[in-house]
């Protein structure tokens, strides 16, 4: 098995999150985004859509979507268990994935897709919409402040993917000026805790 | 149990559509987005985004997001298994529920939002991004093409809720113009199979 892999882009991290919270170990392979190796003939036969990570299995059959990969490990591995166990409770964290995923993850993307100086040139921008996108994932962080005022984690009292996935998501936000504010104590105290687990520095 | 609905709203079809294929019967309970009875305080208090589809569970506890209602009610009724069974095949699913709902059902919603009339008034619209995102979703559909030229279903050979995901978002996408071609005879083919169903009729 081994990941493909880079430092630096947002989406990679929540694996290497996820494969420390599991204490799994995967051979990495970085892929140079900057010099395009993600556009290479080779790379597009593991990934058609170009993008990292992509895990490929003991079988030699490539998973892409970070999402995808996190729960076929969860399904070899299935403690400590990250997507639920029960239900309710499964049925709970996916509530809350989604919702951080595509009411702030992906605005925090839009935002830096369409305005952030390092797109130019490498994909169109609307600036305008880019910065609707900014509106919308800093306002959905008071509907999460109102969430974590009760509960431990982002999806009640265990540590869950939706916590991996709003770690990645805030801290990249920073690169656009998306960030927890004084008027966010609850997201403050809990990003103290997830940043000092010892898998957030994967 | 039952089910907030609203007939004529993409996301709630898919929930519908996997209530039918799992053969159960929820109670629909129609919230009339035209007169905002989404954004009703009581209809906040189980769905704070003001989103349909939302379920109820036995417990009393509101599941929202069209796909954790889907993983919930798999988890409680496993059969037939429209996520998979084995790591890898959960893995495969996974990845395309991922490409079909980030690359084209969000492109779809994202062009609709952003070009529609009929979203005139109701949210701040950017064309210029929302005809981006047709082009991107109609990108996608040719990747698509590749993929079902080669299988049967989405993810394989196996009906899954990528299927359900891609109805529903090219069933949709018709108000916007976003469509498989004559270029895409292996979508035109899924297609046909697919609308078949009779879940399609949920």
């Amino acid at each position: 098995m081994k990941l493909y892999d880079n430092a630096t882009a947002p989406n990679p991290r929540r694996v290497r999150i996820f494969v420390a919270e599991k204490g799994l170990e995967i051979p990495l392979v970085a892929v140079n985004i900057q010099r395009k190796e993600n556009h290479a003939p080779e790379f597009l036969e593991i990934n058609p859509l170009a993008a990292v990570p992509v895990l490929e299995t003991d079988a030699g059959e490539p998973i892409s979507e970070s999402l995808a990969i996190c729960r076929y490990l969860e399904a070899l591995h299935p403690q400590p268990a990250l997507f639920g166990t029960q239900p309710d409770e499964k049925g709970r964290i996916e509530m809350w994935i989604h919702r951080v995923e595509f009411e702030f993850v992906q605005r925090v993307f839009l935002c830096f897709q369409n305005t952030h100086d390092y797109m130019k040139g490498r994909m169109p921008q609307v600036p305008e919409f880019g910065e609707l996108s900014r509106e919308r994932a800093q306002r959905f962080l008071d509907l999460l402040e109102r969430q974590l005022a009760g509960t431990r984690f982002v999806a009640g009292d265990g540590f869950s993917m939706a916590d991996i996935s709003l770690l990645c998501g805030l801290e990249f936000g920073r690169v656009i000026g998306i960030r927890a504010t004084e008027q966010h104590a609850a997201i403050t105290r809990w990003h103290e805790e997830v940043a000092a687990r010892p898998s957030a520095k994967a």
